[in-house]
This record gives structure tokens, C-alpha cells and sequence, in this order.
């Protein structure tokens, strides 16, 4: 292994840069050549890509985003497109390649492994944490707190007009965003796609909530369980109550990632070096009991990543 | 002057707690007892009402929101809720009030003046910076750093995807958060109600930058001045980029109080007690080239606060 | 069970607020009552303590410190001052204790147990993380990101002034924040007590860095490994370069708890309710692999908690 | 005018970035052209300095520190010095310059602009706000900010604590931070260089403050006003009470720039290329009263900038 190739794709997340720092700075450390590719698989594709050195990933260390850029590529989903790939890998002999993004890109390196022999170590970079073979994908944590920062805000406009809130934050298939900011948040109620609720509940507690003098509530909702602006409306046909609805959007991505995101950033990154270096691929990098570890793509590839249930049952109890 | 009495009223702002701490101890250091009204004038007529102390007002200087709550009153606009307020005035003794709030909160301390005779001096706390009479009001400086917080973060978004982003921020009648906020933090395009704009020169401008090599691009847009959803579908028509919207909502009033709100809110509010002591009604204090001073209020409600042209131009020519 | 005591001891730390409201909610959810004990130790001694309520704990997720107050007491150490703290135990009816605190407070707490049979459960709560058992305590995420952040400011004046800066962060016996906010941030050099350096090679990495272009450069030094006085001394003798020390002191422990920290928190003290609950005692509940378990006091009093060794690695091939 | 030149000098401030993007993006979009100089008068001898475009400025609007660097140079306190950056000034055809700090930096360029006859404007830089002729200096606002924040921090240990902590703060010989920062973060007592003050007087305060129940208390110093470690030393002589100390340090200057600093960078760095552009020459851009304004350097240099008297009555009035 001489040449190595990362890019990054999918959705950005916080701490990507963190990532390609550690995998440039490892590589190098162990005499190693790394090109860098731009815009996912999209600048793979139409070789938009060059190398890297040390002085190409000084401070970004604490910078949001990803400076290789990010896109969707259908032309990737395509027999051709991954050719033309291939096209690139051998004009600028690349030995091996990390990707770093979300369960859609690894699909991808998945196949283009299988297609032309290129070894791939994917490396998770998701806000939504839903990736089967790791405890935390990087991103996650900057984005819970950006989430419960905005909570803040909110919950001093809520307790002074002694309103409902309702915040709808990202997960379209996943909860883990709502499930850990709610709890850190302290939200009186969390919609999650994972587990079915009724709106006539959360009004109950509403009440409940009034009679013994709360002012104020926030209840956070997933994309994916709900609409924001629709829960808004039923709760005030359902309890009268002045209720506001904010949709987060897209802030919650970004910002300098957290000393956490930064850490796992590091290490997962050099991990998906040493293992190309080992000869490894089709592999994901993940941290499971604070050990960073590999796991077959096999294994994760469209596996489930359950919620932690303990935290939903917390989240519930500490909201009384 | 013995006994005066303390309200917020109108959307929260941040600061207001840092006003309130400043009235209550100024007016303790005088001597003078303070009666801290509840909810605005909903709590006003109601009697919801009691005596302050030090103690009342520690540990609030860098809380968001209000301690005192506040609420829009109905009844305060009928002669009959100014009477029923009137009665609980005699009956805690106050003998003078302290108004925090905006335009409409003034109006109604205005007309309680002149039917009631209780001297009343107004202190602007709202996130707008539209009234006249002073050029900051508490709560501005607070919600757009608060919105610069989140350009940052949508930034790294947009620069990641390349892609075109639409802010929608508060501001009905008033384009100051927008101005000052996308000077701040590089807007390539502000809209603003008080300035005419169409969004052919928008994407016009966009193009450009593309075609100079810039690969996103942040447009920030008032509520007052265009729906920041239809002007993000007219972009995506006449341009074809990939465009985003996020609507900021409510996330932008709250949050601790930058120093500068809090200085400012400690300055105006010791000047309301300042003047209800010497004597003085129908007044509003604030800020006017670094100095605090008190305008009659005939000279703020109703009027003009115009937005800095030559911010607005010099935004332009920054985000050439 | 029907009524425990909590009680904060040692050093303060973020999240001990989000601790102590879990353990109020939790127990109050399943019928028990909870007897706030002020000062830690100290107060238990001199009873100042009483009960909680839902709404005791309303409000204080986000805040840094703890509501209960905490000090370090000399006469817990002492038989008396133990028999004391059991006169009140038995006059306010407690029947469970949960000490959230460090290595030392969790030594008084087991004594106290064995002299008097009075169940005792133990939290982690330091920012050092230092304590076997858990893989995080309360407080250190926060801590970390809080060095981070500072880390940030004062780059920009190494980078603009082209300096070499000495930070010198907390940790007298522990270097897991000097090594965590290190790797986050960053650093060139991280010195800790747990791994012997000396202060040449340090010159020689800078003076290599120096070669390759490197204008500025941060070394972080834990207290327990060096004086960062001391270190900046010696690096101006040795390379002549402008250095400059900063001792972040007291700020590390403190601000509003990251997301992480306050979810901790908040599993670790209902755990904590739950073990009483169950009739356990002298133990403490710690997180290991993501899960919440407990630990005899037995194999965490007096313990090793060794630095991660691959991280400090790790921190040093990235900083080349 | 074809062609300026802009550098940055003396100690970096917050927002030094946002005012060169500025002078650099109003000057191209008049058609001039720009020559960045590195490393302050250093460069200027040196050389060190090249030609800007629109991307040189590129996402630097929210970072701290200067792009250009800065250093102090003993070299352009000498004739010989001078008409080195002379030559450079004809090289590299530079028909005007702007000079981003403080007031060592604009003696400098005062000076050069009598012997060499080219025209200098002057912007004021700094973190002290201790210039005569404006309101605001770039970078104070962020100064004060951090400071604002550090105390927040710290009050969570001193209140968890109930401890009296000195913090120390920038400002040799003005005590415009400590004012500033000490009024908006509710410090018990503030010493600053330009009012005389005895421990004592603050011992008693302290110890009338523990008679009325409060616990903990915050004490800002400036550096030029006393040393932070022998008030704190003296304080615990006189009281007894466990005092810590905090000197903050370099943090205080770093960091992304508030919004407020950034606006007023552009405002001030626009008004700078205005004035070259309209022939003037050593003077200062400031802020007053809200409007830009150009002062006669003959008006700044070694003119007295006092504080604000009324700030400091009230404060001493709101920390009772």
C-alpha cells in the first residue's frame, strides 16, 4: 500500500473534517501518499481530485463541514459510473480507499469493491447515528448539541409567554437525534419514529403538567414521526394552549464539532489506515465499548440499530 | 416616591432579566420598594403581583427570557382593564412604573398615564431595534449574534454541498435583524421590507458568483419582507440550484445575554428609576450616541426607525 | 425504602445539577421522598438539609455547579463527625444515601456505611475521569470541550503572532484532560503525569515543525506532569522562541453541561435509585461500554484508572 | 489611487479579519488593488507581502485573529527602518496605506507618512477601547464577551463553593474590560487603573455581603490596576475567606468575533479605503455616536480615553 484515496459523502457531519485530518496525518506518519477526492463520489467519478499533504488539512481540526465537499451521486448507483471510477483509481494509483459517510455511501463502496477489487474502509459520518456496528457515528454529538442549545433558546421564550413548544428536529428514520437532545433537554415529551404514540397522551401530560403549575413545555418530534407543524395543530385544537412550532432544519448539522466528535473523528480515522495498511477491506470502522473496532460491511450493511430503550423510559420518568 | 412597580411586556427579549435586576437594586439603593407585576398587563389587572428584594433578582443577569413573565393583555385595551389595573396600584401602594417592552407596550402605558395620572417611564426591550427615541434597543445585539450562530452553521452545510440556502429571520416591519446579521456574517443577498428587491437580480447576482467560483451562497430574508419558502422555490426555478430554506423561528430571541445587552439593560434600567424619582411620566429612556437619555414619549410612538442605509450598501459591496 | 438522601462532595462539576435532578425524579416517580443534604459532608454533619420536591429540581439540567452546594469536610474524617451525620440520618428518617463526588467522598461514604449500615450508592462526579470503574465521569466531557474551546481563542493570537503557547490545564494526578482536549484541540505536545518526558524533545519537535513551516504551536501540560510556568521557561532558554503561558485554572469545571454529560448524569442517578431500591449498598454505578452498571466500592476505591494509551499515540502522529 | 496596501499590528484583536476583508473587497469593488503586508511593519521592511483578490478574504469574516499576522517592530522605531518599508512601498507600487491596531502602531505610521509623504489611514484595533477618537475599538466587544463567559463559569465553582474569586483581566493601563466585563457579569467589586481603591473597603463589602446571606462573590481586577494573586493573598488575610484566583490570559482575545465587532471591522475597513480614495491621509476611522468618523491623528495619539464614570457608580450600585 502506497496511495490511498478519501472522500466523503452523504450528508456533511460535524467532525468529517476532524476525519480526514487523522486518515491524511496517519497515512503520511507511515510514509504513505493520500489523494484527496472531491464532491463523494461525484469528483470520483470526474476525477476531481489531487493530493493531500500536511499543510492541506491544518486547521480544520475544529471546523464544521467537510473541506473535500460532499454530493449525492446517482451516476455512482451505475454499472458505468463506477468504471469511470475505476478509471481514476488507476490513472492516480490509488492502493485504497476510505469513505467516509452514511450507510448509502457504503452500500456503494460495498459494490464498487466487489466490482473492480479496490479495498474500501468506510468510516461512519452521520448526524443520525442509525449505523449498525458502532456506538456513535461522528457528527452525532455536535448535533445533539446544537439541538439542546436551540432547546435553550426556545425554553426561554416558552417559560416566559408560559407556552408550548414543539421542535421538530432530523431523523427520518431514526430518533437518536430527538431521544438524546429531549433527554439532555429535558423535554416534556419525544416523538420518535422507533415507537408509536397518540397526540391524546401528550395533551394528558400537557394537563397534567398544568394542574401542578408547569407553564411551559417542549416536546420534541423526529421528522420522521411526525410533522412539527401537524402535532402543533392538534395540540392546540386538543388543549386550547397558545402552541409554537419551530423546524430546526439544517443548523443542526454544522458548527465546530464537539471535543467528543473531534476524539472519535481521530481515531476511527487512523483505524480505517491501519487497516488498509493490513490488507483489510470491505470493513467499517466503529467504536463499541470505547474500543475502536472493524466490523464486515456484511454486518451492517441495512442492519437495524435499535434505540436505547433505557433512555426512552428515563427520558419519560424525569419529564413528570 | 416610595414604591414603584416593575413589568415586562410584549415577545420577550434577552436582557429583560438584566433590566429588571437593574430597576430592583437601583431603586433598594434609593431606598424605594419594588413590586414586581407578573405576566404584563394580564398580571397587572389581575393583582398578580408582590414585593421584590435583592435576593429576588440574583443569579438572573445571564438568563434568557424573563423572570417576570409576560403576556399580550386584551382587557389592557379597554378602558375598563386599565381601571381594574388602576385599583391594584392603590392597593400595593406604587407610586410609579417601570414599562419594558415595545411600541404597543408603550401605548398602553401611555393611556394608562394619561387617564390615571401614574407616572410611567418606558424602557425598550425588544429584539426588533425598531423605535425611535434610541439606537439599540435590549435584546437586538442578543438575537443576531444568535443568528450569526446559525449562518455559521448552515454555512458549513452550504459550503459542503455547494449549495444555495435561504434564512428566514424574525423582523415583520423591521429589517434591522437581517441587516445587521448578514453584514455580520456575509450574506451574499439581504431582503429587508424597507428596500424593494426582486429576486431576478438575486439569482442574477448568484450566477455571477458561480461563474467567479463561488460554490454557495447564504441569502437572509425578514419575515416582513417575503416568505423565505417562496423565495427559495423562485430561486430554484429561475436558477436551478439546489436550494434550501430554514426558517429560524423562535430560537432567535432567547439564549444568555450578550455582555452588550446586559450593559445596556443595566444603563436604561437604573435611568427609569433615575427618573420616576425626579419627578418624571410618559417618558421612554434609551440609548442615543453612547449616551442614556429620556425622549417624551409623543416622540417615539408611531414613529420611524429607519434601518442605516449605508450598512445596507456596504453589505452589498462586501458580498461582491 | 421510602426516603433517601443526596449530597454533592469534592470538587464541583458540570452536571451534577442534571445528576441530582434524576435522583429527585426518579424517586420521587416511584413513591419515595428525597432529603436534600447541603455542603456535602458538612452539611450532613450539621444538618442542613431538607426535603425535595419536582419542583426543586425545576430549571437546573442546564446549569454548571450543584444546587446542593459542596465542601470538602475535615470531620467526616473523623468517628465523631460520621456519628453526627448518623443523628441526622436517623432523625430526618434516611434511609439510602447517594454521594455524588470523587474517590475521596466515595471513601467516606464506604466507612460511613460500615460503621452505620446505611446503604450508600456512589456517583462519579469529577471532571478528571479518573476513577475505576466507569469509563466517564460527570463533568469530564464538559471539562474537555470547555479546554477546547479556550484552546481555540488562544490560537488565534499563536497563529497570528506566530508564538509558541504553554496551556496548563487541571489534573494533578490524571492527565485524561490534558490528553482528551489535546488530541481534540489539536496540541503539538501534550505532557502528562502518567508518562515521562522531557522538555528537549519537545524543543526538537518544535524546532522540526519550525523547518517545515510550522508558525505556532500549543503545548498542553497537565499540573500533575509539570508547572506550565516552568515549561515555558525552559522552552524560551532552549529555542528562544516567544513563548507564552496561560493557566486556565477554574474555568475548566464550570458553564452549562454538554448534551453527553447531562445524559450521563441523568442515567447515573436514576441508577443510583434503582440500586437503593433494590437493596444495594456500597457500590458505585458507573458506565462501562455504553452500559450502566454497578461496581463494588471494594474494586474502585484506591484503583488505577489508567490513561488511554492508544489516544496519547495517536495524539502524537497527528501532531507531526 | 491604483493601489493600497493594508497590514495589521500590535497585539490581534477579534475581528482584524472581518476589517481586511473589508478594506480588500470595498477597494476591488472600486477598481483598486490590494497588496497585503504580513507580519505588520515587520513585512513591511521585510517584503513580506503580495497582491489580494476576493478569495484571499474568503470565510475568514468569523475568525479570530489577523490572516496578515502581526509583530511588534523595533526596526520601524528607526529611521533606517522606515525607509526600508519606503522601498517596498515603491516596489510594489502602493499608493496608500491602511493600518489596523492600536496606538504604538498608528505613532508608527504617523511618522512614516511625515518623512515619506505617503498617505496612511488608521483603523483602530484593539481589545482595550482605550483610543481617543472612538467609542469602539475592534475586537473589545469579543474581549468582553470572553470575559463575560469566563465568569459565568467560574461563578458555578465559586457558588457550588461559596468561595470569593479574583479573576484577572487584560488592561495595563486601561480599565475598560474589567468594566465593561465585571458591570455585565454582576462582579462584586471591579478595581481598574484609573480609580483608586483599597482592599479593605473591598473586605468589608465582601463581609457585609456574607451578613445578608450571600455566599460567593466574583472580583474583577485589570492588570494594570493590581496583581490578581496578592489582592486574592491579601483578601484571605483580611477575611479569612478561602479565596482562589484566575488569571484568564490570553484567552481573552481570541475567539470567533461577535457580531457587533464584525460590523463595526467592515464599517470602519470600508471608510478606510473611502478616505485613500478621497485623498485623505493621517487620520484615524472611528465610531461615534453611531456614525463613522475620520479623526486627525494629531487629535488620537497620546490622548487621554477615560472611562465611563456613570458604568462604574452603577455598577458599584447593581453588586450591592
Amino acid at each position: 500500500m502506497q496511495r490511498i484515496g478519501v472522500l466523503t459523502s452523504g450528508g456533511d457531519a460535524s467532525g468529517m473534517n476532524s476525519c480526514i485530518r487523522a486518515v491524511v496525518r496517519k497515512a503520511i506518519y507511515h510514509g504513505l501518499e493520500v489523494i484527496g477526492i472531491r464532491r463523494g463520489y461525484s469528483g470520483f467519478i470526474d476525477a476531481d481530485m489531487g493530493p493531500m499533504n500536511l499543510s492541506s488539512v491544518a486547521d480544520i481540526i475544529g471546523r464544521g463541514g467537510t473541506i473535500l465537499h460532499t454530493a449525492r451521486s446517482e451516476r455512482f448507483m451505475t454499472r458505468e459510473g463506477r468504471a469511470m471510477a475505476m478509471e481514476n483509481v488507476e490513472r492516480f494509483g490509488i492502493q485504497g480507499l476510505v469513505v467516509i459517510g452514511g450507510d448509502g455511501s457504503f452500500t456503494g463502496a460495498s459494490i464498487f469493491y466487489q466490482e473492480h477489487g479496490i479495498p474500501v474502509i468506510c468510516v461512519p459520518g452521520t448526524i443520525d447515528n442509525d449505523i449498525a456496528g458502532t456506538d456513535y457515528t461522528i457528527g452525532f454529538d455536535t448535533a445533539v448539541n446544537n439541538v439542546v442549545d436551540a432547546i435553550n433558546k426556545i425554553r426561554d421564550t416558552a417559560t416566559s409567554h408560559e407556552r408550548t413548544f414543539v421542535i421538530e428536529v432530523m431523523g427520518r428514520n431514526s430518533g437518536n437525534i430527538a431521544l438524546a437532545a429531549g433527554l439532555a433537554g429535558g423535554a416534556e415529551s419525544i416523538l420518535i419514529p422507533e415507537i408509536p404514540f397518540n397526540v391524546e397522551d401528550i395533551c394528558k401530560k400537557l394537563l397534567n403538567g398544568i394542574k401542578r403549575g408547569k407553564l411551559h413545555s417542549v416536546i420534541l418530534v423526529a421528522e420522521g414521526a411526525a410533522s412539527g407543524l401537524e402535532i402543533g395543530k392538534k395540540i392546540k385544537e386538543l388543549t386550547g394552549f397558545d402552541t409554537k412550532v419551530t423546524i430546526l432544519g439544517h443548523l443542526q448539522r454544522g458548527g465546530s464539532p464537539t471535543a467528543f466528535d473531534r476524539i472519535l473523528a481521530a481515531r476511527l480515522g487512523a483505524k480505517a489506515v491501519e487497516l488498509l495498511m493490513a490488507g483489510e477491506t470491505n470493513k467499517m470502522v466503529g467504536i463499541r465499548a470505547g474500543e475502536i473496532v472493524a466490523t464486515d460491511l456484511t454486518e451492517v450493511l441495512g442492519k437495524p440499530s435499535p434505540i436505547n430503550k433505557e433512555m426512552y423510559d428515563l427520558a419519560r420518568i424525569l419529564s413528570i
